[in-house]
């Protein structure tokens, strides 16, 4: 019998659109997702593409969350650049701010902020990044909740920050015997049947743990992250949405004080 | 003897640098006045720059206002664009948002909103793109104020909405008869002697109108704009300051409720 | 019989992606034009974009050409921007350069120059940007030739200068008794069905004027734009294509000295 | 008494304005160097900037050189980013055809090309990046001329490729005994006297090596790295100037076939 602890976040990237170019499939996947990650202008986004998400995001109820990124439009953020806890700091209170009048001209209310691509991966391993980008975050609202990589630095530096946060797993992704994720460059990095994912998924949430060849893995997940380009997208949300509920997991953002 | 409304405020540009480009006179200028309109990333100004902007502005006890401008950093947001009510809105809750994080980081409070170059003059002269930009600024926070040109449509609206405003003129201008600023692609557009925009101003302040070519124009003005770049920008600051405290107006910021 | 003279280009922008952005449908209009419009990063277009356009482009045998445009990524170069001329020669001189090198990369060589958006209007009536705007063209190759609008401020300065032009015609929109497109805010700006594009284009082609009310209005075409996005643009282009050639119309760009 | 082989080309970074904002000592500088570095628009520069460039570059008779960079304006191109040879490749054959037109326009030629910031020591370090870097100044024109660091990966590939290159030296800058730069991070980084920095630049034009202490480090250079910026920019190059010519070193760039 499920207890009141078995309940996941499901979380996508939110907003990801340019001007006359169009991104991803947020219509489609705020069927299925609990929380957004809305991209601040910086890797993606803009104004008018930022409204936009946040109203659809409060029509549907989701939380509402920050996606800041690196300023690189033309890599989409997932470049390296070589930056200081400074830059960090200040690129993120930035775009944590360019979102929020659009969550309160919706009637919503900023929830958390996430990281996104490169500098997901850089504040997630540094230390000093991962200070500086916490610290941006408490900076504007000390009871924003962080999304972050389960294992990173990130979320060591919330908790010795004081800010709440939720550990982030991937359903898609498989991972190592370290907790780390496979890199893309290997070929097994990606679980193609959308059932792997959802058993992988199940058996983190209720056993605590990750099963890789015969080892059992500790970890522990608050939110699900969905990705949302590639054809199947759609059909993968769905599917997760509906094994998780089958499987009696209640589906709910991490909730705020 | 002086009544309780000889009073003015004194704002300049602020914050206008770039990465390695630094523009502008910033602290020389924040001697002189009391409130500041800080860039927020369109036109000029960076998430660095603007951090120290607002940790200047509150150090020095300045009223802080969101300037935003056009997306446009090649031409300074100097140059008109076609832009539709809704961008105008977009834009500009996109960028006061960006300041707010930084004020509050700071640890002071949002107090104004001046759009910058070729948006103050679309906006004032548009109803269609002052009403996007007065309920952005509202949406953003109602309690904000509108700084915006003596005359112009963005005051009419911000009346008709119900947000709090200040009237701006301008020191170093000469205007026309019909309280238009003089083209400065005229000759006498700019007056090159500070006595001559002192006494200007306190005309202003203390008659309430302008004298041209001996007729009265009925203006009235709550804060006098600055500009900061130009080799003679803080030793016209620092004469007119000091002008206006000899004339006995007081300066200080519009205050909000 | 044909004449020599019944020839025409069929001409469509190209490499309008940017970074993770795609935009247009390249390679299916690729099969069915005879020039295309690269764009050169200030609209749309990216380094990365370009050279693959470029590559491909050469290896179908197009005529290739520089589409610059405004430096207004956000509003894909279709809002009017307050440009001097001296911006208009240099954005051009610069987006002309940008594109030089992936073709002389990939084998071919440049073919003309075609003005994007809301450039391609600017430059189009004001005689003064029409004249800066080939001033570029010819201090780049003064053997380069010009795609502008039928009618317009930029074939006259061509002229003028003696640079080689052709006259542009749209298939799909409908013309006006002063030669001019009607408007798109109108109901009939666009002909829905194919079979009128191309009996217009036909009839401009093979009879040297347009019909509008029973009105015989001049216009002569030396290339044909079609336009890359929109659902049925492939198909559009496709019947067009086959149309003029049933018609006995030579489908090629307009030749180089 | 003189060899042929006594002379040294002077180099400097130029045209690194944007917009409304101004860098360096352009002029000032112009007067001491044979050749000039202009920057392309994505690090520093703008089509306005590059043409003035381009223009006093010609009219001084300066040899000129593209001196593309990373697209990080924010940073000026001084970050590291993990780029892809591809994208290297990509880069770079955009910003020297976006150079080429204005250089034609003003009358001159092409002479040279010389990586900015972070991409001439990520390209100078890493054969891949280098490989990627000289394929484009090939593939724009095989006879322009690669200025790289003395004992670069950059120097190997143009000299595997076939391309003609010019050794770059530091006047200003010490060096440790493996013939590297001493990075700025450490005390003794940067000659403080001009005499020091003469010293230096005489002793490996005349005796081909550096002397550091006590060993002899050889070393050779076809160009000197003159800095544009900073308060003694101008006199640092006056001094160096004047000291060569005492040394009866001629100055002149390195020579086109």
């Amino acid at each position: 019998m499920p207890g009141p602890c078995r309940q996941i976040d499901l979380n996508c990237d939110f907003g990801e659109s340019y001007g006359t170019y169009t991104f991803g499939q947020d219509e489609a996947l705020l069927a299925f997702v609990t929380s957004v990650n809305i991209a601040c202008g910086f890797h993606a986004g803009d104004p008018h593409t930022i409204r936009e998400a946040a109203e659809r995001a409060v029509a549907a109820g989701a939380a509402i969350g920050a996606h800041p990124g690196l300023p690189d439009r033309l890599g989409f953020g997932r470049r390296e650049m070589a930056l200081a806890p400074q830059d960090v700091y200040d690129y993120t209170l930035y775009q944590i701010g360019a979102l929020e009048g659009f969550v309160r001209a919706a009637g919503g209310r900023l929830h958390h902020v996430k990281p996104h691509g490169a500098l997901y991966h850089m504040a997630g391993r540094s230390p000093e990044l991962a200070d500086a980008f916490v610290r941006a975050v408490r900076a504007f609202d000390p009871e924003l909740m962080l999304y972050a990589q389960w294992g990173s630095a990130l979320l060591a530096e919330a908790d010795r920050q004081g800010l709440r946060r939720a550990a982030e797993i991937f359903a898609d992704r498989t991972y190592r015997t370290d907790g780390s994720l496979t890199p893309r460059s290997e070929p097994n990095a990606v679980h193609l049947r959308a059932e792997d994912a959802l058993a992988q998924t199940i058996t983190i949430i209720t056993e605590g743990h990750i099963e890789i060849g015969g080892a059992r893995i500790p970890m522990q997940g608050d939110t699900v992250c969905l990705h949302g380009d590639g054809p199947h997208a759609a059909a993968f949300a769905a599917r997760l949405h509906e094994g998780l509920l089958s499987a009696n997991i209640e589906l709910r953002p991490p909730h705020r004080p």
